[in-house]
C-alpha cells in the first residue's frame, strides 16, 4: 500500500472509521504517517465538501490524495462506494444516538429524553462533522443519495416523535406545531455543520450543552 | 424572444426579480405565459439547486428552460451573470432587513430590534428561498461565489452585532458566547431553506413568528 504524507486538514479531525471495513495497518515510510482506510475516507469526504460529489472524479480523488487510482481501488470499489460510506458514518453516529435513547429503562421524563437526544446530536455533528456536511448536501442524484436521504428522514421521524411525546405530556409548548418545534430545533443542531469546527477552540461537550439550553430556554436573559 | 409554457415548480413561488434588470413584458403565445427575464432567473435558481451550479452547463439550462443557448443569451451574459444575480437577490433581500433596521428612529429596545431582524430575515428566507438555499451552498469556487460569501459574512457580522448590543444591555442571556449565540439563532432561521415550501400549507408570517418565539423564549411550556 502507497504511504504518502498526510496533508494538513483544517475541517476534519481523525476519527475512527464508522464503518464495516477495518482500519488497515499503517506501513511508515521515511518515518512519515501512511494512508490508512480511515484517512483515505477522511480526505475523500473533505474534497466532496469543497468541489462537490458530482465534481469530483476519481483523477481529482487521486491528485488531491497523491494517490495513483489503482493505490484508491485498493481501498474501495469506486467513487459512489466512497460516498455511500461518508454518509454512512455520520448516519450510524445519528441512529446510535436514537438507539441509545431506546435502550434507555430509566424513569427520564419526555422533556429529559428530548433534551439528552439534542445533547448527543450535536456532539455527533461536532465529532462527524464533515460526514454530515455532506448528507445534509446530498440532492438524491443517486441510489446511493436517495438510500441516504429515506435514512436521514427516517431519522428525523424519530427525532419529531420525541418531540410530539414531550408536547403531549405538556412539557413542551403546544402553541406551535410539534413538526414545526422538530424541525427548528434539529434546524439549530444541523447548523453546526456550518460553523463548528474542532480547531476553533470550541469544546464539543460546552457546545452541545449550548445548543439544548439555547433550544429550551431561550435565549431571553 | 421565445415563449414557452412554464414548467410547473413545486418549489420556487413566482417573485418580482430584485435585480438591476427590470422583468421584460410577456409574449403570450398559443395563449400559454411565456418566459420573462424574472422566470428565466427563477428556473435557473431551481436548476443549480437541483444539480448543483458546478454540475449544470448551459445546455442543461437550455434543456431544461426549453430554449435555445441564444435565447437564453438574450436575456443573460452566461451562467456566471445567472449565479451571481441568483445569488444577489437573497443578499439584497437580507441587506435590506438590516438597513430597514438601521433607518429606525423609535426607542425600540436592542432585544426588540434583534428580535425584529429575526422575523424579517425568516421572512426573507421564506420568500427567497430557493436564492437563499443557493447561497448557503456556494464554496467559493468563483469570484462571483467568493464575493456572495463575503456578502453574506458582511450580514453575518451584522446580525452578530446585534446580539451583543442585546446582551451588553442585559436583555439577551450572557452565560453563552454571543458568537454562539447568533450562530445558533440564524442557524435555526436559515434552516427554513431546508423545510420551508411556500405549498405546504404554513404561513410564512406564522413560520416566522414561530422562529423567532421559539428562539426567544425556547421550547419550554
Amino acid at each position: 500500500m502507497p504511504s504518502i504524507p498526510q496533508s494538513e486538514d483544517p475541517v476534519a479531525e481523525p476519527q475512527a472509521a464508522e464503518t464495516q471495513v477495518a482500519a488497515r495497518p499503517q506501513k511508515a515510510r521515511r518515518g512519515r504517517p501512511g494512508y490508512d482506510y480511515a484517512t483515505v475516507l477522511r480526505i475523500a469526504i473533505d474534497v466532496f465538501n469543497r468541489r462537490g460529489y458530482d465534481g469530483t472524479s476519481m483523477d481529482d480523488l487521486a491528485k488531491e490524495l497523491g494517490l495513483s487510482k489503482s493505490a484508491i481501488y485498493h481501498h474501495v470499489h469506486g467513487k459512489e462506494e466512497l460516498l455511500r460510506l461518508a454518509l454512512s458514518e455520520g448516519l450510524d453516529a445519528l441512529t446510535s444516538v436514537l438507539e441509545e435513547e431506546e435502550r434507555r429503562t430509566d424513569d427520564a421524563s419526555a422533556l429529559e429524553r428530548l433534551r439528552h437526544v439534542v445533547v448527543r446530536s450535536a456532539e455527533v455533528l461536532s465529532a462527524h462533522q464533515p460526514s454530515v456536511t455532506l448528507l445534509l448536501r446530498v440532492r438524491g442524484n443517486s441510489e446511493v443519495e436517495l438510500d441516504a436521504m429515506r435514512r436521514r428522514r427516517e431519522i428525523d421521524h424519530r427525532m419529531a416523535r420525541l418531540v410530539s411525546l414531550a408536547v403531549d405530556d405538556g412539557s413542551v409548548r403546544s402553541d406551535i406545531d410539534p413538526t414545526m418545534i422538530s424541525r427548528l430545533l434539529f434546524g439549530m443542531v444541523n447548523s453546526l455543520t456550518e460553523w463548528y469546527r474542532p480547531d476553533r477552540g470550541y469544546d464539543s461537550k460546552v457546545v452541545a450543552e449550548a445548543v439544548a439550553s439555547l433550544a429550551f430556554d431561550g435565549l431571553r436573559a
